[in-house]
């Protein structure tokens, strides 16, 4: 630990559509020193997710020249606080640095005998969180009822099918590569799997549902949701955990009104932003972390080596690069 | 009394886009007489209804050369069921006839002194009973929030404004004339009104609701739905009521995806019908004769005179021709 560059990534300009690498910059600086009741994190894996897309069209969430927000495991290296001390894992969301001054109020301190430290950012995360209260919470998925899942080899994609089989559902995967369907199926355990770029799409998801659709978690949006929407049940639960499709096109996305099938169907479509389950997430993480341990919901990683490979690592999520968690590893456990 | 010949409407034809006249044909009939444990009813007032158009889509629902079914009030003229007797007003779906035969089962007794007994085709029927769990059940207002109605001079939107006005909500009406403006602001009491059919109607809307959309009740669909969609706070609740814009379409109705904003707003939308609380009824009924009764709440119907005009009246549903609760009168209380 004898480095003293810290290197941040900043937004250098805004978006507009597909992002590109000349969109961030790497800037060095010196690493900072905590003040009271903080202390000093160095990155050791650093998180790449969907929904960052959408804060760097807020001006206010994602200012310019500022560094990118989001998840993050590190190792405290000092401190001058009384909760945390040198040593110990901490995730939070102090983004994409390498050293962060944080306050010990804003990290959740890990385990590493639970799990792997980089589970906090995948299953144990964000995302196994977000499948955890969007199946259960909005879906209330029921024994033998299809759920079928978007996005399903991404990282909340893979942990909700393999919950909602663990509740008995009919879990139907729909993803862009076969090389993804292939793991869905053999390795996770989904019943069907359905590529989305395939020119028989429409009917080869009719094939793989044969009892129509009862749960369409969503993480996609566009012609794939009108797809699974036109084979909804009586009284279906959607829902809306991204839309991934729509994050990167400059104008409004225009497609058959979703209303009258929803009417007619008696359905719910609900957007969620895992954030609202803050008080509820203890003990989703000790259902999670059993689940994990007993061998019973398998984890999957994309892991790119090097701070500097974030930017890349981030696009590669709207070109579908990743199967499960997306991360990018920045140092080892010291 | 001394009718012998039975008038039925039936289908003739099934309508593709908006129905025409020629659609429905008059039938004469004999009178039916009650089989063991049915009445036979003297219609006096019948009921058209938006979702009857829906209804005549569907072959097993609305088969052709058959009577169509919708709700109806009458005078129980004769009797083999020991639940009615001769005289008992009754309401039930026995649709466009003048004399039917119907299970004593299926039909629920009107108390002619609680209220009007066309009110149990209207604010105490159907549509009052729509209106209160929707906005109730799915809605879920609380007071200060602003609650936009869509169709709000019909049937259904003249019920929920009133009621959400009881809640201590701010009301905005959507309709599609000045006369009917007037009455929702003038006699009803809703804060705001807007016209759908004004070339500024997106920005009267906005105008309308400065503090946004927490509970949009949408009868109707379509560009009108789009826009209030723009303007909804977080979390806010759409019941999913009716569109009625779309009833008559003969192709896919295409707009700009819903998704993306609800999932920002964290927004739930969810379609219903009322049946699905009929558990629940006699409470509701109770509670909305009680604000009738102590004029917290009007209904206005309106009425065409003989049997005849049910096509007509039908086709008016479509082109806005009624305020509050269209009625066909088909002959007096004895």
């Amino acid at each position: 630990m004898s480095a003293s560059i810290n290197r941040t990534i900043v937004l250098a300009s805004r978006p507009q559509g597909m992002p590109t690498e000349d969109q961030f910059r790497i800037q060095e600086e010196p690493i900072p020193a905590p003040a009271e009741e903080e202390v000093v994190v160095r990155s050791l894996y650093i998180s790449v997710d969907p929904y960052m897309r959408n804060m760097m069209n807020n001006t206010s969430s994602s200012p310019i020249d500022q560094v990118i927000r989001g998840g993050a495991v590190g190792q405290v290296i000092s401190s001058r606080s009384g909760k945390l001390r040198e040593g110990d894992i901490v995730s939070g969301m102090w983004g994409w640095q390498e050293y962060a001054a944080v306050k010990a109020d804003d990290l959740q301190r890990i385990d590493p005998d639970q799990a792997p430290i980089s589970t906090a950012l995948g299953v144990l995360g964000m995302p196994g969180l977000t499948a955890y209260f969007g199946l259960f919470d909005i879906g209330k998925p029921e024994p033998g009822e299809t759920v079928v899942v978007s996005g399903a080899a991404g990282a909340v994609g893979t942990i909700v099918g393999q919950i909602a089989k663990l509740k008995g559902c009919r879990v139907v995967g729909i993803a862009g590569s076969e090389e993804k369907l292939n793991y869905l199926k053999d390795d996770l355990g989904f019943d069907a799997v359905v590529n989305y770029k395939s020119d028989a799409f429409d009917s080869q998801l009719k094939e793989a549902c044969p009892g129509g659709v009862d749960i369409y978690f969503d993480n996609v949006g566009g012609p794939v949701s009108d797809a699974v929407i036109g084979l909804i049940n009586q009284k279906a639960r959607i829902p809306l955990c991204g839309q991934i499709s729509t994050y990167n096109l400059d104008k409004v996305d225009v497609g058959p009104r979703i209303q009258p099938q929803l009417l007619m169907k008696r359905a719910m479509i609900k957007g969620f932003l895992v954030y609202e389950y803050e008080e509820q997430y203890p003990e989703a993480i000790v259902q999670l972390a059993r689940w994990v341990q007993g061998e019973k919901i398998q984890y999957t990683e994309t892991v790119l080596d090097g701070f500097e490979r974030l930017p890349e690592a981030f696009l590669g999520l709207f070109e579908g690069s990743n199967t499960g968690k997306l991360l990018v590893k920045v140092a080892e456990v010291e």
